[in-house]
């Protein structure tokens, strides 16, 4: 603190992107990640390997994971990638094992979105049943698949990915809304029974726009070309935050686990 | 009140069962129930004839429908039944465009029931999904169309039958929660969008048993035979008073208009 | 519906206003409103003074209730009128004694606001204190001696008027969320242990404005002097919509009960 | 993986009193806890001052601080205690001074207890505003005076304990619930309204019986003198569990915040 006036803090919080900085000890153990895609999932994979996991991630189009495996084998990490669609029973089980197959799985996250915005009299059957498939029905594929595994290992963590439509209802979302509030429940439905089994179930409420290309496109759409010059910092969530917040979940000892926590920028409105 | 000590209330409040009594006089207008059934379903029909509108109720096996026919139009009432899946899209927007035929809707209400309860390693995906097109998907099916015929009435009711699952995830309920959440969610997102059109969208939450032969059997079987010739007065819900609480809800001006109210009788542990 | 294209609705639902139109005959009976306003509590003591209850009202300056009985009593009905600091628990106590004393009390509804917004740094302990004492100590002195009351009378309502700051927490409303959303744990504390009882007790959350002279004002200023004439019928709530909402949660048997309904106008974004 | 069947988890998720093994080295910050009791409050302080901060506790008879501040200061921390009647506005906002008088203050965390259970009839005046004071109104003073210290110096984070009863008014808990949630709904409009300033409001739900002597006693009350022998290992909440979870609280960018989270052991019924 100076004469002049209250000093600010003089010691910033940690910067999401260099938590992870130095890598760990490779662990004996790996993580799956289902749905790696290019922001939130692959920010997983990257904190997970970090952390000396070997991660496993699949995506649909697995051919697009050949940079993040790269960019994790690079900084002395593990990870193996390959295609999947966690819509198809078969394909999660097959993953879930493939992780499983050579070390211990600990800990399966959940990540496939699937946001899309209706109104209710054009929301066809074909979208409402395929927005269910890809961000309920899939997570019930991983998340059973899961435990099976995690229980034969004696425990770990099971974490599912929500959003602000998992516990709000809003205009044009009615297929959205609908699927994330139903994989919020079974994800519930789940914490309550395999908790006491030594498996930690959570589910994490996303409650703001993730700093994605796409994000930014919208950005620009509706605000014009400056606006992205004119962005605050971190008003957008770093998808490397999101994952920080599964690493801390991850890491709470079973006396005191959270089924639940949301995540939004500080100067989010809500 | 007399000398002796403080009376009881003079005049107790309405039997459910009585409240319908006097026969209104017939409206030119219709309800639709989807998912007529036994108990709940049937009772919202019954309530709705009574008070003078013509009643389409839809059910799997509709030839099931006869008794209740006979019993409405013995009290006056006029209800016309038939074999519905709520499941098949296009067999839901033919039963919502027959009950509009001949004079306008003004009211439908979805009571569609899936109640399953599995351990999450023992929910297949045969479940998971037919819980969900039951309680969820047959729900939205059953929503937008009765949205798209009330639109171009100029308004009317779309109400959902709720359950303590649409707010819980409970242990074993992995699939009904998860399908009960969702058809949460969707009927609030049609009530945000579709309240400005004039349409009163409403979930109702019954969070106790209702008076069914399944839960008497249930009793039975969990307390022995004498439960029942022991079982308090009112501790069970009367399918009519559920109906009668979708009758106030109708009944309401559209400058407060309820989306969400819960239902269990007095006694109830919650 | 004619052949040039889908009809209207027939017969539009009930306006609020004409809900109480035919004057009930007399009941042994009373009901006491603590918050007897000009708007909401006003309308409520109508309503059921109109269902044939003698009404007791109270609220801060009593004699500003004159208007009220003389409107009531025009009417067919019976009311009795008085100042009540609610904030005072010895004048609550005599209040629903009063109410309670020349015939059984059957419904006591609590109806106190104290909505204000402030910064939090401008939050004084002393509003921070009154809106509390006004918006939620009143309350539970009201439930409480209701329940003796109610409890030796053998049953009866309870019913606390909420907001939306119940529910939500917004920005200013540090001290009225707080106060509001203690109101309504309480109400849910006294709901589970009273409901055996054979006490009803419910919590209504009005979620937006009532058509009230304070609100119209607040329009004028945001909008300008001509905002109230386009006012589109409906946008606001009509205190008689609220009042029949309570009538209708008294008149629920105890077999299906509801704890909490919401009420909007049919427009309202929410 | 052996031969001879699924491994258990090779490396074991961390204890939680080991987390903070390694004192980190000294910042020039400081964090103050307003209820440093003998669990929870004392964890928290213990943690912080592990972290390199310097601690400030207060609680009502400020003596009983001298162990945990040989404790702390055995570790190599730094700590400062000083009685506290958190009901006084002015006591609260000197306390608060005093912590940010020699460094910047960083963080501020709430903890003050007041869990009663009385049947709502036996709820007096005394007892209802003594809970609300302490849980609640206490809670508001101290986030107003963090508040006003952290925006002076730029930001920080103002932190909350909540408990099973902010979010659930269970029987007999007519004035505890009301506090918790009045708290928590203080807490999460101050979220809304500081986040925007760089200030980090959270709550935290401790959905669950803590490991104290309290518990203990009553777990030997109701259950027997063998019970706490045969006490399932991480069946009770370790104090240093939930200052874990504050410090991961506090670890986060801003640009990812969690306002809400809650904490259970693995095994609780929820």
């Amino acid at each position: 603190m100076t004469a002049t006036g209250p000093a600010t803090l003089v010691e910033p919080r940690p910067q999401a992107a260099t938590l992870a900085a130095r890598p760990s000890a490779p662990r004996d153990a790996s993580v799956a990640v289902v749905g790696a895609g290019d922001y939130i999932g692959g920010a997983i994979c990257e904190k997970f390997a970090a952390e000396g996991y070997r991660v496993f991630g699949g995506r649909r189009g697995g051919e697009q994971l050949a940079p993040l495996k790269e960019k994790i084998e690079a900084a002395g990490g593990r990870f193996e990638g390959r295609s999947l669609d966690a819509r198809q029973e078969g394909q999660v089980a097959e993953f879930i094992a493939w992780a499983d197959a050579d070390q211990p799985l600990e800990a399966v996250i959940f990540n496939v979105g699937a946001n899309v915005n209706f109104p209710i009299l054009e929301t066809t059957e074909r979208v409402f049943r395929k927005v269910w498939e890809m961000a309920c029905q899939a997570g019930f594929f991983t998340g059973r698949e899961a435990a099976r595994r995690l229980i034969a290992r004696g425990g770990g963590s099971i974490f599912f990915t929500g959003a602000t439509a998992s516990v709000r209802g809003g205009v044009g979302y009615a297929a959205f809304a609908s699927a994330k509030a139903g994989l919020r429940a079974m994800a519930e439905s789940m914490a309550r029974e395999l908790g006491p089994r030594n498996i930690h179930v959570a589910h994490l409420i996303i409650d703001a726009g993730v700093d994605t290309a796409f994000v930014r496109q919208r950005i620009v759409a509706s605000q014009g070309e400056d606006a992205l010059e004119f962005l605050a910092p971190d008003t957008l969530m770093n998808p490397a935050s999101i994952a920080n917040a599964y690493w801390m979940l991850h890491r709470q000892s079973r006396d005191g686990w959270t089924f639940e926590l949301d995540l939004r920028p500080f100067a989010e409105t809500w």
